[in-house]
């Protein structure tokens, strides 16, 4: 596989790209990385996703693929012969992590735009559902996959959240926090997150301008 | 495959619990149907869907699968012997299947709650983009599948949108009017769709009690 074949529009600092970068790191998959500027998309951007307008868009063979849970299923599909396997064979199983990511995806991503205390309230709800339901080691069955791609990216948040929304995260879900440890040992985890103080560092500036 | 281990917890107003039947009769799987009760609901639907505690649930040998987009793809793959596959084989065709289905899923459920002329406006710009992109016959590729399994059941709403919002769907939108009778030609969707006006007095009732 050429990488001139895969091409990727993303932002760095975002939560749904950084799935689509760890899905190609686990399955190593060569790719051209395009950093788009939110505020002046490029033509190919907006030509490649013409519906949403949003990254992360990856460009197969010219064809695009849009939304970041469906890409990470596409890349488990199109390159199905390349181990790991991201969704679990079982079709059982498949739904739970399918069910999981669309939690974390429905539940996670809603709590922007509200009210801080409430979406501080909300999305430390979430975090304990998912602790609840967190098994060993990883987020749906034996193996690192679909689910734990969906939300590890969150876990940049998380250093911000617990300074600026005065939270304790890792004392109030030590099982999370703990999975956190287990999927940062992963190259393709470890090396496509970005750092929790240079997250930090934005938003305190995002704050500071008054967006 | 015998019924009784498959049952299906739905209420037969649901838009998503319709996606769950049609899938189901495509597949010709027998199933255990039990109606829920909205305003009290079933000891059995808070145990087998304790986080969003909503139906459509599938119970298939004792355990639950959530979410209609979710139940859809467990059926095609639980039972992937049987004809016809609801979800194409190829992976890009069928990251285009989830795209729409996950458009619609995003757009028109999220026109609820809203402000009534808006709503109005955004769901007629939902069904525009959806008749732009409308193939022949189906919403993606040649077969009946799992984008029109998403869409189709909100086909049962456009009669009361006519009259009471004053739209004119079948005009605005050509192509979308002819793919609604060319799904309503399947016994798997006009078996399962209930009749328009039904939902239009249930409205009409519903906008009476002033709830």
């Amino acid at each position: 596989m050429d990488g001139s074949d895969v091409i990727l529009l993303n932002l760095w600092v975002s939560v749904f790209g950084a799935r689509v970068r760890i899905a190609l790191a686990e399955k190593g998959i060569n790719y051209e990385y395009r950093e788009e500027d939110i505020n002046n998309k490029s033509p190919l951007l907006l030509q490649m996703n013409p519906v949403h307008k949003t990254i992360p868009v990856l460009i197969h063979n010219a064809k695009p693929i849009c939304e970041s849970s469906i890409i990470v299923q596409y890349i488990d599909e199109a390159w199905h012969d390349k181990a790991p396997q991201l969704l679990p064979s079982d079709p059982y199983i498949r739904a739970q992590a399918r069910f999981w990511a669309d939690f974390i995806d429905k539940k996670i991503w809603l709590t922007e735009g509200k009210d801080q205390e409430m979406a501080k309230e909300e999305f430390m709800d979430v975090l304990k559902v998912l602790e609840g339901q967190l098994g060993e080691p990883y987020l749906v069955g034996e193996s690192f996959g679909f689910a734990d791609i969906a939300l590890i990216p969150f876990s940049v948040w998380f250093y911000t959240l617990n300074k600026i929304g005065n939270m304790n995260i890792e004392k109030e879900c030590p099982k999370l926090a703990a999975w956190v440890n287990r999927c940062m040992e992963r190259e393709s985890v470890s090396k496509t997150l970005s750092d929790p103080h240079q997250f930090y560092d934005l938003v305190l500036e995002h704050n500071r301008k008054g967006y």
